[in-house]
């Protein structure tokens, strides 16, 4: 491995990166953060992932817009948290559009350089007045030292923010930052770039690599959750690369930097994505369910979210009973071809089915592979090489 | 209307069928009735749909099997509950032949004229020697008053039998019965004739004309529930026709009589799916989803179903919130091409949404519109004539 985690890092620790989370009055009856900046000294080249949620809120448009035109000099993004502005109709993209303009002008700098994200409630339109002085107070505090205020300004039903920071060891010397934060609990399920996550780096490579990088690691992370099987209007993957570090850029994907530079950033997606599961179970279970012996990953990957999406399944975690008929049958359910005569099923260690045939086991062995707080389903359909895994989690009180 | 319903009939109501139900100990700790016999004096032609889970289940390959060689010559079902006879493999299957042989021989009818259905716990196999005693003593039993005991005999987690039994005025004086029960309460999907339901009539029906009927039946009663997103080893629904009431049999689609038979099973149909709903839910709440305006049914389908499996919504009803945002990221997380400028969403009578834009409403209104045993959402999609209703529930606590 070529990177280490950076303990006390942030958004804004790659280099030219400066960031705050201020308080303006939008989370209704509290004080805590609620409007992010995060602002690039340099233009950053960015990779994008939105909803395909047809119900889009505006700053998805908004940004979609933008990226449309300009993917290479993106010098901001801000973030609100307790309205989505989705369901908000003409007034809200016209908000959107204001907040970026604001946004803009203030840092003086271009109008299409501002990408916007928003959480909250849908329906209600932004309080204008008060983003608006917020980001005037927002801007004079940016700081290179103020991520961790931003990753708080974004969390609405999360208990605490979801962030990790890699120092990323290239070669001749060369070191990488690559900050991430991520907010979700809620309608997270793996038919998009899930929830909100912002991602930064000082790294100088092509826009076609950055793009192909944060494809290959959010299929890999935050599409393997499947929490409830709700999507969100609002949901978005932003990267943003300044090149700020020293070094030339990377323009060769079989290149061992580009190699570094994925298992780089697959490892802070995969992170971020463990940690909205274990923040949104609060007091429930967390369900990792592995598919292998797939023919190909497509459908390890479709079986395992049948499995993850089971209701019954999840009932049977959350009571404690070695009810794995549902596992099967959720395996059954899938559209996957699967050959009911090879099929094996796992509880953790525990051997449920082999060849199709349940396997008797012992009972306090079966209750122990449902008990605890995290509980592991395997699934081989003996049909190829191909595996996935998904996370689920059982909810408080299910 | 051309039919009434038949306050104390059960599924021998039809003449020519007798009944019964017994107890052999298969439902373990309880002396309850645990299997079901149900017998045509007459030749039955049958029409069936099953699941479409790929872990079948022991019955209902048998079942296919049968049917595949005979649907106009079956005299009996036998059911049985306690043990579902799936993911038993190869001895699973030889303990359904052998059941049906059993009942064949003492019954003195053909051995490819029974059909089984299991309900029950997925991956133990058949108490053969209670099953053994259990038949011969139902046989013993049979009696054309004996239709309740069965309906009872066919419960596992279900709190009370679901009946419906109907009076069909013909003209000419000619008069047919239908009878019905089902059987379910969790793992309830709509990619299936779902859980288990045998419905017996005395009427004359060309094979073809039931066969259609059925799929129609099914297709806007059992396959409009979803329940928890899951589907059955063992879901399975049978129509035996036995064509001992008088008068000529239906061969024409475009008869009057084969429209006043199918708004019967219709209707019977649809009576027992609601009944399987408002069992299911216990002391939660029940959730009707219509989705109009669509341009042809299916989409309208498509819709509902996935605001039916929003987890968001659900839990949104269990805690009384007026969270509608997961309504319209459900009808928007959907597959179907909508256009979000034209979506119109209500809660009972409130609305919600006009033309794509959030309505201001009276938080007590909205308070009120998703309280309540019974909460209605109305989803305008304003692109067709189409339209289509699903019903899903919240489970206690969840």
């Amino acid at each position: 491995m070529s990177y280490t985690t950076f303990e006390d890092g942030h958004i804004a620790s790659p280099l030219g990166f400066r960031a705050t989370g201020v308080s303006c009055g939008l989370k209704e009856g509290t004080r805590a953060r609620d409007l992010a900046l995060i602002y690039s000294q340099h233009p950053c080249r960015v990779a994008a992932m939105f909803t395909t949620n047809a119900m889009k809120a505006a700053p998805v448009f908004f940004d979609q817009a933008i990226l449309a035109r300009n993917r290479e000099d993106i010098r901001a993004v801000l973030i609100n948290a307790g309205q989505a502005n989705a369901g908000t109709g003409q007034p809200g993209l016209a908000n959107a559009v204001e907040c970026a303009k604001i946004v803009a002008d203030e840092l003086e700098v271009p109008r299409d350089s501002v990408l916007l994200m928003s959480t909250g409630i849908i329906g209600i339109q932004l309080l204008m007045d008060k983003i608006r002085d917020g980001i005037k107070r927002a801007i004079s505090e940016l700081d290179s030292g103020g991520g961790r205020r931003a990753a708080l300004a974004a969390l609405t039903t999360d208990t605490r923010p979801k962030e990790r920071v890699l120092r990323v060891q290239l070669r001749e010397g060369r070191r990488i930052t690559l900050a991430g934060f991520a907010k979700g609990t809620r309608m997270i399920h793996p038919q998009l770039a899930t929830l909100l996550c912002l991602i930064t780096t000082d790294l100088t490579i092509d826009s076609r690599l950055l793009n192909r990088s944060l494809q290959q690691s959010v299929a890999r992370s935050f599409n393997r959750l499947d929490l409830d099987g709700d999507t969100s209007p609002n949901d978005t993957v932003l990267l943003l690369s300044n090149g700020a570090a020293d070094g030339p850029p990377i323009i060769d994907a079989s290149s061992w930097e580009y190699g570094a530079w994925q298992e780089a950033l697959d490892s802070l997606t995969a992170d971020l994505a463990q940690q909205v599961v274990r923040d949104a179970t609060r007091t429930g279970k967390i369900i990792q369910v592995t598919v292998r012996g797939a023919p190909e990953e497509a459908v390890a990957h479709q079986v395992a979210q049948n499995v993850a999406r089971s209701t019954a399944l999840r009932q049977a975690c959350t009571h404690n009973l070695p009810d794995w008929g549902a596992l099967m049958a959720a395996v059954g359910a899938s559209d996957a071809e699967i050959r009911p005569d090879l099929l094996e099923l796992r509880a953790g260690p525990l051997l449920l089915m082999q060849e199709g045939v349940a396997v008797a086991f012992d009972y306090n062995a079966g209750l122990q592979a449902f008990s605890g707080p995290e509980i592991e389903f395997i699934v081989d359909l003996h049909l190829g090489p191909s595996t996935a895994t998904m996370w689920t989690c059982t909810w408080h009180g299910e």
